[in-house]
């Protein structure tokens, strides 16, 4: 059988399925290569050190989100729809990380709080997606910004109970969806032009 | 010395006291006796538990906040300024408790988990305020609301970040009152009758 070459994206496969398996804790580079069946060198020649390896696989993980959201952005949606959707669609993605596999949710919980600037990162990210569709919607009138980062920003907070994972164990309660329309219809009015 | 009789606010203060020196996991209903100087029987038969004792001293906790946002809600205030201030105040006592004594904010957000029940009445508490703010607002012509305890609870899950000890972490960066003044401004305008 030829062996398949060894590319990052594989070794970011196979450490999620380590962490998945053995936890934030216990999950080892040793253990990465060996479900590779690579040496550990092998993969320190891809990321230099666990750490690279940890913050990289955290990437991985919230860039599935961002790719979601950045298709809603592409979308030909009017600017108060795209935003409404942009919104249920993270929170939906959200909710499936933390609701399907509660086990790797709480250990790429662990990860995030190791992997700060990555966060940080994702968190500019997704702000910068919402300042491009307020600044459609200011364009067409739809929405009123003073300062459209600020506004975003103030769109992303306000809504952090629907996708700040701190608020996860929220979210499985009955009348969460009720709850999410409420504050999303609070901020659009917030947003309209008068 | 003439011995003070033992209240249940003497027993609360002095177990705030053993939480604040011990922490959660280590404090017991015998240093709450031993710092007042009395026997163990006596504290339990205010408390009966220490379930129960640990659950009061989170009511109380939580109760000083409560009796603040009380006052604001009795004031005379315009209905939007009145709003205002209830949500300044809110996160000012919240950060306050978390960045004047961290260590028995921490203690108090174990003792929180532990107490769903004591949290989930506080929280009823508080949307039940914010309701009779809004209420004023709308019979005078400045909010307009479908719903106003669906709207209470909106504005209340709007700005969790500045308020849900969830979030303390953040309180504490710079532009952290940048953001408040920005999602605190989205929500009123939300809110606003036209």
């Amino acid at each position: 059988m030829p062996t398949e070459p060894l590319t990052p994206e594989r070794i970011l496969a196979a450490t999620e399925e380590v962490l998945r398996r053995h936890g934030a804790a216990k999950a080892t580079v040793v253990d990465v290569a060996r479900a590779l069946g690579v040496s550990h060198g092998s993969v320190y020649r891809h990321f230099r050190t666990k750490a690279e390896l940890r913050g990289a696989v955290t990437k991985r993980w919230l860039d599935h989100t961002t790719e979601l959201l950045a298709e809603v952005v592409a979308g030909s949606a009017a600017p108060a729809a795209k935003l409404r959707l942009w919104l249920a669609t993270l929170f939906e993605a959200k909710r499936h990380k933390a609701g399907d596999d509660p086990e790797l949710f709480a250990t790429y919980t662990v990860l995030t709080t190791e992997n700060g600037g990555v966060v940080d990162a994702h968190i500019a990210e997704l702000i910068g997606q919402l300042t491009r569709i307020l600044d459609e919607g200011v364009r067409q009138g739809e929405f009123e910004s003073a300062d459209l980062p600020v506004t975003a920003r103030a769109v992303f907070e306000a809504t952090a109970h629907f996708h700040d994972p701190v608020h996860a164990p929220e979210w499985s309660r009955p009348g969460a969806e009720q709850a999410f329309d409420a504050v999303v219809a609070l901020v659009m009015r917030g947003l309209t032009s008068r």
